[in-house]
């Protein structure tokens, strides 16, 4: 950490603040400007000690050199993270395809789906049972009965399922059925939940907030590696921007190659709620796999305007097949399989 | 709703799209414009329909006319909500001011800030026993120890109490110390919690979202309300800007009228928090009552260089009761007390 | 239009409001609906008659239906526009690529680098002459030098030339060198100087501001077809998020999609000022091509540690060449050549 | 400056990073930590050296620790700026009302609006004769005419002038006749404009950019102050955030008293385009004076209904004498005449 005096500090200033530095532990290098004194702190960054310095009225600033996440860093694990759920390598050379309706709405339709995606190359089923919603008006999901229908796709297609936990008194139900736990993008920053579900042992997805930065997502992530979860995704999703018009979200494709130089971990992409609109799903889809993601969160709805959530960013299965040899294409190019 | 159709949309389109709306109950004006077709959907607004209208390909883009909260807003209630927390009006003629450490770090630390506090002018006290940090090796709060401390430090000083919830598991032992539960910024939109907080018969202050928009912060409060709670302060404590390197968040002064006027549910301001510098607490306290706060929730501490938490934007207990006369002269200009 | 009435508004208020809209030429449709009257104003959407209802106060809201761009916009004309400059065709098939210094330092460096990106398999050489620094104190240009060492670079590799004109007094000089004009984002809202361009005969690159929605970029480009130029450039740069740890700006790849469905002009990209890092130059390439981009703004420099500006996003001409190969199979994929 | 090398830099490389820091005339103070090495460069801050430092490899980032400006900062100049324009002190002890229309849109409806807000207590005539449309087809000023108009409107009420500039071909023009020239929002960085305003013997008030930080706010300041121009007012006018549905922006107000601490200049504050609607306009005036602002934009027109330009954020002149007396109360209390 780097130490800003404040221009007018003296002496005696100084040497106070030295002495709070070496109170929490740390090595100290003074450095003397010609308009101001700086001083390092010489051990491992701490936000708390951060905020205990700049309390002091002689410091102007405290710049935390290293950032403060360290399990989910390069520096901590050279290796790429992968890991197998079902028969799924996630992180490995082929790009993941995770497809499947935003919510469970019915057994029949989700079985329909269930199908269609499989034949269409998806790996991963998804769907959501507990929906996170604005309006305490809207349709909040199918809660338990949707997990067994998901349970039941999966015993039929053979594929691995993923779903949303939306608060802790469900964490446990949800661990029962699914494969992969997904962290909404609202709950990124609902530390008690990552927790716990660092504590579960099953994979788990965390989406990136609306508007957090790089950083507080991976100190969001962080949390889960603490607990004890080494198997955790980061999903970039769409991010908020002043662009409200045309699209839902702002899709942060350059999320994904500055994300995988910083960490070990592997990195999706949801290029459906990251528009909002089908339209622009194979498009992104296509440039997030050039962009190096290890692997995409589509929804595919069989009646996409009938859907009880999020339809209009919902292709048919038809347009996800056709997407998909374009996308080999581009895989190929950079080096993976799909 | 207005419902844009696309303007290649024909008669066919126009057709199905009018009997999907009437599906969902509502009455329809057709306008036929220059270029495109306008359907007006008669009755309430729907976020879920204005999705699945969204998904159909005919359709261009759906307009919600008003917004989807209802409890919170002045067209449900006119009067402006007031209750008594202890002895203290909140909602009424005089500004309330909340003030204390932002964590309860030690028994006589917070027994000796609560003193200086009450002697300073304040109405209740604040402090935080569970805390939210982006970083998991930061300090995390005293817990119920925390709660227990501010209850004595309640039963000394007379004063009522509120501190911030973080999840589910917590909040019957909150609600056990607590006059005012607190929802931080973070969790917002944290929906299962706002339930749970709208079936209690206890107040509760819910902080802006640090990028929430004045609607979805008013639908947060809206799930309090519709669970069954209509003691509900909300609290403006800052939003993320590209501005960082002077102030930590951007206090939205501007909040205040608007919000005041969409809804009937009294209005804090959280200078603390909304600028992250104690020198700038004074200013931006003068100009939220001068904008029409119903509150202040104001940082104080005794030795804030010592803070585990927060200390730069934590006020000493002299400049507190300073800013009191200067406030005092504000308020009587708007037309309240303090 | 859609005149959104306050819900309080009596029958002659909203006669009154007919009246004034019928004074500006537009047909008028009355919905009533349960709690609110809407008026469709039927004509083509102004700013300023949108303004000017807004100010009534029985007047809630006024909805601008469809976008106020009209030449830019694809209803107005269906087929793709593009255009030759020197004998490279923009806006066809190939996917075009500029490629040079940010600014030109000197007449050595520059032919240097020019005949690097030629061989490397550029279309097109960029550099900037004249440059925008938010700092007085930074080097801002060679002016016209830099001018006659760029119109010396086209002579000797036959490729046509872009760069930045700053402002009004340099139009003209500018014009005479360049074979194209670049409007930097910072002057994307500079209307008199697009004015000025629009008359111009020459093709102008656009790029998009800092924080500008879609729609004020294309009404930007607006001001230039509308003045009488029609061979204009669209380019996205990088837009200003919450992001600057790692980023200097985000890249919205998304934009490309959106924009092309809305715009038949050509859409470029800058993956050097859209991230700043010129190691993540390769792979947002690779996204923006995918993505559908029909050029490349690349910033290469053959020794970026000694450049005067913008060094750390330069890409070193091996580099550059290197990642063309990549290029090349991603522009076959989506049925490009490169 | 500070230069924080790579991790996995090496002493060759750190020697030749301390060499290019030498070459640009700095000094140089090593601090070698547990993970990395920091290099102080000891001078004056400089956003180009950052520029080349950050292209070297080695370098992991470089901080500039003391902000860029320097002419308009308080370390350069301790007393607050103060001048008279007519009669009219700026900076002084007095709040200075500014208002009038946003256009000057005819001779007869301005005089009445200028007569009417001098009644009311204004100490400026605000007016725009050319105006920046978003919009090519919208109303863009009455240009020279407006000009004459407002002049005409000072010789009959006494009161200066301040009107907007907005390309270099009308500096001279517009210099000639008003007393204060405006830089607007989308001006901001058009550092060729405030180059020529710096050099001519008028003061100049500069509009914050709709999504400027602070520091860029103070730059484009410094560009003014140092091509000559001391008479610089700098005014916040709101800006860019996600809330759009209630007001047009979001008016900045802890801007003030940071402002007022980092430069001497004086501040002003616009709630008028701040808020976008004239009834937000007296509690945020209020407001703004209350956080210690040394004046007000106000806009105020006779008609709003029927400007042709921003009528919806207009007060009409009884609502601005109304506030009058409000604000006066506030000043007392911070110490200011009004």
């Amino acid at each position: 950490m780097i130490v800003i005096m404040d221009s007018g500090a003296d002496e005696e200033e100084i040497q106070e603040v030295e002495k709070r530095i070496r109170s929490f532990g740390y090595g100290i290098h003074r450095s003397t400007g010609e308009n101001s004194t700086i001083l390092g702190a010489i051990g491992s960054p701490r936000e708390d000690v951060k905020e205990a310095l700049e309390a002091m009225s002689s410091v102007e600033r405290v710049i935390l050199v290293s950032p403060s996440f360290m399990l989910v860093s390069r520096e901590f694990k050279k290796e790429k993270t992968a890991f197998k759920v079902g028969g799924v390598e996630i992180g490995g050379g082929k790009v993941v395809l995770v497809a499947g309706p935003c919510a469970v709405e019915g057994r029949e339709s989700y079985l329909q789906v269930a199908e269609a995606v499989k034949k269409g190359g998806a790996d991963i089923l998804r769907g959501g049972a507990y929906k996170p919603r604005t309006s305490p008006y809207s349709f909040q999901g199918l809660e338990e009965e949707g997990l067994k229908i998901m349970a039941e796709a999966r015993d039929i297609t053979g594929l691995p399922i993923i779903t949303e936990v939306l608060d802790q008194h469900s964490v446990e139900i949800v661990a029962r059925y699914a494969d992969i736990i997904q962290v909404g993008a609202r709950n990124m920053q609902n530390f008690k939940l990552l927790t716990e579900l660092g504590q579960l042992n099953k994979p788990v997805l965390i989406k990136r907030g609306m508007s957090a930065t790089i950083e507080e997502w991976l100190m969001a992530a962080e949390y889960l590696l603490s607990s004890g979860n080494q198997r955790v995704i980061l999903c970039e999703r769409g991010i908020r921007t002043f662009e409200t018009t045309y699209t839902r979200n702002t899709l942060d494709i350059s999320a994904v190659p500055i994300v995988k130089e910083l960490s070990h971990l592997p990195v999706f992409v949801d290029p459906s709620h990251g528009t909002g609109k089908w339209k622009w799903v194979p498009s992104m889809s296509l440039a997030a796999v050039a962009a190096g993601a290890d692997g995409l969160l589509v929804e595919v709805h069989t009646a996409p305007k009938e859907a009880l959530c999020d339809g209009p960013q919902s292709l048919i299965p038809e347009k996800f097949s056709q997407m998909i040899s374009s996308l080999r294409g581009v895989a190929q190019t950079v080096g993976r399989t799909l």
